[in-house]
This record gives structure tokens, sequence and C-alpha cells, in this order.
């Protein structure tokens, strides 16, 4: 594989839906966050119904989000330039003068879907929420979701490559979830259209201590681990145990007990990006607590991955003619930057 | 508008005064400024007279601010070369080599007028002190002036535009001197040569209390705001209130009480610059505590300026495809930038 | 002289010898060190032999240096690939997978001399020992050797123009070291190959307190300095005193108390550099307390020089169109640079 060093070249896909905030982050104040390379603010209007404008005044490009809000609209902190939540000039800085119609902050297509805010990147006409990734456990019945968020300074594909490798669970975190016998188990990469699976079936063992808590009860159980990369940079890992005997399959298992790791990864730069990450699950569903100490434990294990993320993007960034190299276990981060780069190809330059 | 943001262009204009350092701020130790682009040092001789030296030894280019003074001279704190106050090496390292005539350093023409300290930057045999900014308040009998120096991390003609128009108090200065009713006053922009003002005229009011504290009197008054935009990048805006009938006009009104709000933005890079601020006033000339409040308040205005217009330039960065429209209130900056481009084109590159 | 701001051009020798290290800043936990632009990783095998390794993983970059150490071996802390101490992969993250044969690390020809550690830059199939700079005083009987390391933020040729021109001393040193009477003694400047020789002898002086306690009598003495610089960027200086009358001479000098500064600069990357520093002496030499304190010291003194150094490069980089000059004094520097500019040209690009 060839990693691209070119300054130039976007290492993103246009006219896609990326995660800019969690629905908790984003009330009636603004929230500035760098998607893409563009700079987007976020707030709610008071029928909570979500706005996402590009944040720069039209008049003399000063943040809109350090404006001052009026209602659902946002007049600017510098000359007053009242401009409504579709991106529209209401007023002047000098109410009597003509508003000018050419003074229009451009908006972007926002959804709020599986406790996530879904921004449109690309040509906003070209806009399709059926597009949106697959969360189905973060929004469903009989399913419980949590989860935090953390900025990385490296190339989104980096923890891509990450995520659809489990393998390095056992070094990275050796402090933490780290095992060295889901090492022994052979993995399967599939690709379907735009997605990527890697998959591992691990039959008849002792459930972990994880799982065999979360059943409750003994014996021995079936286990797997489906990592899921849907375009343009969303992974869900489904991760579970089943009795055995319970007819549980690779392809069907709720007979036991199942949870998801949920990761999207959003470009903030070509060497920053944002971080959202969550687990669902189907077991202990009124358990705060169990919520609440997951979370905890699910960052503890992320800021292993950071600490190695960023050494290797400051790696990459000082070695320009070293190329990544690819082993058995980069199959399924491979077959993903594979999809990336021939969508980026066909897709419109920002 | 068109706002350049090509890395090569000059900003300012070259052969003119800049403004480096407040009187105040030079004494016998050498002050190291950075004034568009060149880097210089600032001291004074026994008899009081400024010097103002290219900041590199000519030797091996340390900066000469760091050496020893002995008497007007000072030597390089490297090697010991001695260069006097006009520029000139006078000792060799080692004392008996012959001097090196060529080991000379570049010295800039300084005038300390209006309580500033001026530097010509360009061609020193153009240099014309007839073209000093007539900052005439700040050094004239019956007048008291102070002020104070924040450096800003912006181009310094978003500091022009700033100041150019006054709308902008509303909203960044909304908790401190913003005033609404200002705004429902209309202004009128014109140009005197390589001079632009903004003038407003509001006749028949009741006095602020700011004002009317300083007339000391009550009942109805006339009140101006005249901002005076002078080549290359001084701002002087005369602003006071007289009594109604007193016979004051917006062409002369001395029959009040009459203040100076003094500006220099001189830029140090194309995106840093040394903001040099105060206020002359022809009222409550013996009152020091006024004086030292007034520079305080005024000190905290412009704070909230800073914070505005570094902003501003971050989003300028973010954005280089974006340009700055022009409403009607900009007409006064629009003006100045320009003259400003005009003689930047006329102008000898540095 | 003048200096070269291209970006482009290797400032340094290849195919040389450079100090990666002290002995003692080496065992078995890697260190990372970027050595003439290249991040590398030096450890000690059990054996205390030493291994400079590519800090950086073949598969995907990670710095080896935060891998884990297993016996001579180092396990990347990202996969779990297994390098040997000669940079040949062992394991691949799945053990069970065949080794990749191309995930081979760069090593480094490396020697323990000296006390030093040095490693080849350039082509290792030409690596020659013999061209390790002979520190003899570092590791012969009857001397004693101790030092410290300070990083830089220069380009290496500062320090080394810095330490083969003594005349700095007067007034980078004033408050320590610094003494005008070495001024007036003339000096001699000799190129012999590929190093540079800057010699000065003061006969029949009364010692300076330093070198009386050295030697323990009262009495005139004769006095030398002799600076010696070779390729590509080390400097030893050969000082001491002997009484007059017992036969010493410029040429031959061991009648006396002697010391030899030990120098070396390695460039990390084009304007920051590693600087090793000691002082080998033979007298006193089971006086420990007096090897910490003159270490102390020599750290103070150097210190000194940093602030200037740094200082020159900023300016340097500030005023990209001054060329250094050259006075008398810069001889031995120029020289020093004039060789290594030849080789350069003569040297194959990194």
């Amino acid at each position: 594989m060839k990693t691209d060093h070119s300054k130039h070249q976007q290492t993103w896909v246009s006219n896609q839906w990326y995660v800019a905030a969690w629905d908790y982050e984003i009330d009636r104040t603004p929230l500035a966050r760098t998607i893409c390379n563009e700079t987007i603010m976020l707030y709610r209007r008071f029928d909570r119904t979500i706005v996402a404008l590009h944040d720069a005044c039209p008049h003399r490009l000063l943040p809109l989000s350090m404006g001052i809000k009026e209602g659902d609209d946002i007049r600017c902190r510098y000359h007053g330039l009242l401009i409504d939540s579709h991106g529209v000039a209401k007023e002047m800085p000098l109410k009597n003068d003509t508003v000018n119609k050419r003074a229009c902050v451009k908006t972007y297509h926002v959804v709020e879907r599986h406790r996530l805010i879904w921004v449109w990147i690309g040509e906003q006409d070209k806009c399709d929420p059926d597009l949106i990734a697959n969360f189905w456990p973060c929004s469903s019945e009989g399913w419980v979701f949590d989860g935090g968020y953390t900025p990385i300074a490296c190339d989104y594909r980096l923890m891509i490559d990450n995520l659809m490798d489990l393998t390095h669970e056992t070094y990275v975190h050796q402090n933490s979830i780290g095992q060295s016998e889901l090492m022994e188990t052979p993995i399967n990469t599939r690709v379907e259209g735009n997605q990527v699976f890697v998959e591992r079936w691990i039959p008849d063992i002792k459930a972990p201590p994880f799982w065999r808590d979360a059943l409750k009860q003994d014996g021995k159980v079936d286990r797997w681990q489906i990592c899921q990369f849907q375009i343009p940079n969303t992974i869900m890992i489904d991760v579970g145990v089943a009795p055995v005997g319970s007819g549980a399959t690779l392809q069907k298992h709720d007979q036991g007990v199942r949870g998801f790791v949920i990761d999207a990864i959003t470009p903030a730069t070509k060497t920053t990006s944002h971080y959202f990450w969550g687990m669902a699950r189907n077991f202990d569903l009124d358990d705060a607590g169990f919520t609440a100490r997951f979370r905890k434990q699910q960052s503890g294990v992320f800021d292993e991955d950071v600490a190695v993320l960023e050494a290797q993007q400051r790696s990459i960034d000082a070695n320009p003619n070293m190329k990544l190299k690819v082993f058995n276990i980069d199959e399924g981060g491979m077959k993903c930057r594979f999809i990336i780069n021939k969508m980026i190809e066909g897709s419109p330059k920002q």
C-alpha cells in the first residue's frame, strides 16, 4: 500500500455524511467545529432542530459562533449583521439599510440520528439521508447507548486501520483489554459493496469474566467479533457471546448478550480528527452504573490508541519517503482504504 | 473588496513614517521591535536623541540589542564589535585590527514628535519629516495626552477597518462603551488627498454622562465624532460636545469639551501589529486621576477589539477563498484601503 | 563568506561518524534521537554491544523506541512485529504467519569509543572506523574524562564557528571565564588535510589561578590554547601551562598540566543540534570533586553560548538576505566551513 504524502490531495470522500457531534453536545449556544477542513458551527433552534452554518460572517469573516443568539437567529459580534437559521441575512448593521441578499452563509444539511449529529459534506443538493451509516443499535428498542468524544492528532484513516484490525489489542492494550488468545482464532475479511467486514467466530470457550457477568450464567459459550466498516468513516464492532447450543451463528446471534462498539472518525484536517466512540448493548439495560463505568473504561482504552496513533502520525511526517507495509492483519484496513481511495477519485473536490 | 491573500505582496506603504514606540518606552537600554518586517532596535543617546539601528550585528548577525552599551555606542555581545550610534564600526573584536569599514549597521531616520517615536521605513534618502501624521493635540498647549501599547496578532489593516467604522461599538463593546443611539445618526464619509474622514454630527441632545461631567453643566448639547485617517496607518477620532447655541459646527468646535482618540497601528509582520493608542483632551487638564482612569478604561475597550480582530484574522487564514464584503458602514475603511493599495503599487518594495 | 539559506541543500557531510550519545546514556531501554534528520534509536544488548536502528517499525512506522524489549529483540508496541537487534523481523503479528523478509529495519554501524557512541551516517557499506575523530585523551591511561549533553536550537556550524574562535570568551563569557588578556596574544591558524588548527602560545606569564592550582607550584609559566577541528564536526581544545624552562613547546607540552576541552556537535535537523561536551585532564586524576565541579562550571559556560547561538539562529532566520561577514578572528571557523562545504559537494546525498 502506498501512503499518499501529497499535501494537495484530498484524503476523504465528499458527498457523504460525517458525524459532527454527539446529540448532547449541541444546544442553543453555538458549537464551533472544523469538519473536513470547513469551519462549521452548530446549534439548536427552539424547536430542537439543528442548524449547521459555515462559521464565518459573510461580511468580515468573524466566526459567527462568537455572535449573540437572538431567538433562532444569530447576530455577528462584530457589526451586528443578523443571520437567520437558514443562513439568510435579516438585518444589516445599520437597521435601515436594505438587506444585502448576497450576504448569505453557507448552510449544511444536518440530521440527528442514532444519537449523533450528521453533517453532509460536499454538494448540498446531492444530500441523501439514506446514506447515513446504519447505527441501528444506537437507537433501537431493547438497546442502550452511550459514549464520548476524543480529539486526535492524526489522519482519520490511521484510526480506521486501527479499528479494522483487532490484533493490536494485545500490545496497545496489554494493560487493559489485551487478550492473546483472541489472536489464535482466524479471521475472515470480506467486502459487501462499500462495506468491509472482518469477522472472527470463537466456538465453545469459557466465557471471559466480562461476558459471563453480562450473560449471568456459567457454561461454555460461542463468541464473536465482527468489525463492519461503512463508507465514509464509521465502524461498528459487533461483539458478544451466546451459550453453546443456543443456535447462535456468525450470521445471526441474538440468543445471548451482545454489544456494538460504535466508532465514527471525522476528519478535521488532514492530520487531525474527531473521534466519536461509544457502546450499545442489549443487556443490563437499566444499570446506569454499568453505562458510566463502561464509558470510563472505554475512554481509557481509546486513550491508549490515541497515544500510539499520534506517535505514528509524527513518525509518518518525519519519514516522508517511507510507505506503510501491509501484512495479513491489515487486510481489513487495506480494503477500507481501497474503497475510500476509489471514491475520492470519483468524488467532487471540495 | 478583494482581500489579498498572496504571501508575497507587501501590505504596507514604504517611504513612510511608522510609530515604533511611545517616548516613555525608549531609554538608554535598547528596545528591540520588528517594524514592517525589519528587526530594529532603539535607544537614547546621553543627549536624549534617539537612535534606530538594524538589530543585527553586521559580523555574525547576533541581535545588537543583546549587546553592551558603552556610552552612546553598543558593543556586540558575541565578539565585541563596537558600533557607534550612527551604525559605524569603531573597534574590531581584536582591538588592533583595522576597522572594517563595510561593517556598518543600517540606520533609520527617527523623529520624536507628539510623544511618539517615528521611524522612516523605506529609502532613507527620501525621508521627509513633514510627512509625519499631524497628531497636534498630543503636543499642544491646553491639551493633555496619555496612552498605551498593545501587540495584536492581525494584519494592521483589520484595525484600520475597525476604527474607521464606529458602528461596531454596539456589539464589540456592548459591555463597555456601546451605545445604540449613535447608530441612528447618519455619517458622512469624504476623502481629502490621502486622508479619509468619517463624520457624524448629533445636534441638540442631552449630553451623555461622560461628556456632562467633562462639560460641568447641564442642558442640551451638540455632539460630534470625526474619524480622520492619515496615510500610512494613523487615525485620530475627534469627539466632544458643545452647548447648543454656542456656535460649534462640524468644521469648528472649540466651544465645549473635546478629546481626540489617537491610534497608530504599525505592521510588525503581515499578520501581527503594534497598536499604539491614547487620548488627548482639552478639559480637566490637571486631573491625573482622570488620565489614569481613562487610560485603564481605554485599555479594556481595546482588549475587546483585540479579541475580535485576532479571531477575524484566524478566520481569514482558515478561509483563504473567501473575500471580505463591503457594506455601507465600511465605506470609511474601504476608502483607506483604496489609498493604501494605490500607494503600495507606487511605492518601492522593501 | 556566504551563508546558504537554501532549504534544500544539505548542511552536513555524509559517510561520516557522528556522536549520537554518551556511553552512559545508552542502556537496555531504547533511546530515541534524531541524527542528521534520521530518527534513530539506540540500546545495548545483554553483551553490552550497542544497536542503532531506524526508529520506525517497517510495518506501520510506529517508533520502535516505544516498543517492548524481549531479550535483545524489540517488539513493536502497535501490532507486535518482533525485530531482532540486527533489524531483521523474527515474528509476525500473527505468530504463525510466515515472516515477511522485506520487513527489515535499517541498521546503522555504531562504535563505542572514547566514552562516546558514534553512528555512521551515509552509505553503510562505506563505513570505516578509522575515520572516528581521535579523541585520545578521553580514553588514555593517565587521563580522566567527563562531560554532558545539551540540545541546542541552531545550525551545528554556528557552534563550530563559536568554538574555533576563542575571542568570544571576553564578551559571551564575561561573567564566567572571559579574560581580556588572552586577546592580546596573536593566534596562528593552519590546515592539515581535513583538520584545522587555531593556536596560541603565551610565554612567560603568571599562571592564572585555575592553572596554578592544577600545577601546584608558583612561578612563571608558558601557556597554550590549541583548537583542533576534525571533520565532520568535532573539536578538541588543548589547554594548559608548563613552568618556564621546562622545555614545553607549542608542538610538545607534557611537562606541566594539561586538559582537553572536548566538543562534538551533531546535527539533528538543519537548525537544531546535539552538543556533547566535556573535559579530559591529566592532573588531579583521583579528585572526583574536581570532576563534578568542573562539569557543573562547564555546563554553565556552555549555557551562555547556547543563549547567544540560539539568538543568532533566530536573527539569521529573520534576515534571510544578510550574509555572515568574516573578520580575522573568524579564520578558523571559515576554514572549517570551507572543508565542510567541499566535502558536502563530494558526498552522497542522504
